[in-house]
């Protein structure tokens, strides 16, 4: 068990209770509650893998981690009334799951092929592409597609820190958990202080 | 021509005849009903195939299914004007289609890799996927993700009775039927009594 | 560098700028721009490629395509208060981008596979699909499915009459332009007189 395989399986298990836990507040029963911890858990990596033609996806590999999250689901299912139902309860599942998919998805693409621009692309899309899927079926408007606090840009900031750490060979554990902190403190600081880009048009 | 394959150009026709049916109730022309029985008929197994890295997608070994599509449409595009409106007339194409993809779904994950929880997870996914997809198009809120009358839960089922029943080496064409039955019985039960999952959250 | 990549850089030119001015319609900032960019220039060609099952995408295969779309954002982004709003604007990088995908669509899709239906098919998914991935999260009602100008027809047609003058032999660059700007000219034309078929159902 690698250090990689580590950081996934933390990135799934946050990824799945961020899905779980936006479910109920949108009043999904138990299959929704799995489908959108499924599509936040996997949709992500399931594009990179996907787009770089990898032999097989890696929840199939790792058939533990779908049951993960339908254990996960379960467990939602019989404690959520105990859980407080605010908002900001959803950021830390949601940054965390963000961070390590990012970096694994960097890692995974670095070692796919060549371009450093197409592995920064990989890690973002592998970060991010989980919480747009879960936000689209939630029919919460994705806040990656509005001016909202910055969320991909942290994604792709951290998978940028990777590629040139990688570059000058730093230490991989450390490297992969200095550019995963970078994703967690630059989201919660862009909600905090509400970080954004400005609208293309002016009015 | 196998069993599995007789099976699956029945569940290419239901649900190509579903796709028709519903985009005709939604004001859409020729190519949107093409397109949404398209959705119906191929978004599950296009998935399936995809996921499990199989070398060709089941619509372009056959050329054949996207052509039954066309001709399905052309047909109700001349005589849709003739059928009832009627909401529960979709039901019926959607039940088998559901039913038949499961089956199909399953059978070929299973031969694909080791997991009897991602082979049922294939099934569903199979079974359910291209009628979710046509629901989003045409703008329905996938009954997949809110409370509604059982759906993915049936397909998910029928998956099991075939893997179990694959287990104890049960004689394979009977085994199809049976599982298909499961899934449309229990389908037409959870319409017909409302049979559905609590929302997660109490209130 | 042959003629199908050039025509292809072409489309993902006129896609990305068509892609990018959506977006800036909408109110998004730059990173939503760029995702709508890059799903209008790569969603059409990454679904060709993944249904064909070919070995890469053509956008990790060509890591300048992405970065190309990126550079045409923030020219964009600098720019876009300088460009009038109007929604014509859109109509010919939109239509541009769906003539030279189709072409090169139809192309790849001949040398993979053996079925005419199939490579025609394979033209329009690749010419329509990434505008109308993009006209989705740009919350637009995707004219592929409503009654609207015809969009898809023009793709599909413009893809057979490569096929056909493909079959009778006639030289590749030339039938290639020409089948583009049956593209162009029939999707101009359809906009021009609202040429579109009547929905389904008729009242």
């Amino acid at each position: 068990m690698t250090v990689v395989t580590i950081i996934e399986y933390l990135a799934v298990i946050a990824a799945a209770i961020y899905g779980m836990l936006l479910a109920s507040r949108t009043g999904m029963d138990f299959v929704g509650s799995f489908a959108v911890a499924f599509l936040a858990a996997f949709g992500g990596g399931t594009l990179r893998d996907l787009f770089l033609n990898r032999d097989e996806l890696f929840w199939i590999v790792n058939p533990h981690y779908p049951i993960t999250v339908f254990v996960i689901c379960i467990i939602g299912a019989f404690t959520i009334d105990h859980l407080p139902r605010i908002k900001p309860l959803l950021l830390l599942p949601d940054s965390l799951g963000m961070a390590f998919f990012t970096v694994v998805g960097t890692v995974i693409a670095l070692e796919a092929q060549d371009s450093w621009f197409i592995a920064a692309l990989m890690g973002a899309i592998t970060g991010t592409f989980g919480g747009v899927l879960a936000d689209v079926v939630c029919n919460e408007v994705p806040s990656l597609f509005t001016p909202a606090p910055l969320c991909a840009t942290c994604s792709f900031t951290g998978a940028w820190v990777y590629i040139i750490g990688d570059y000058f060979r730093m230490e991989q554990v450390s490297l992969m958990i200095a550019s995963a902190a970078v994703v967690v403190v630059f989201r919660l600081l862009a909600v905090r202080f509400n970080w954004r880009f400005p609208p293309l048009r002016s009015a």
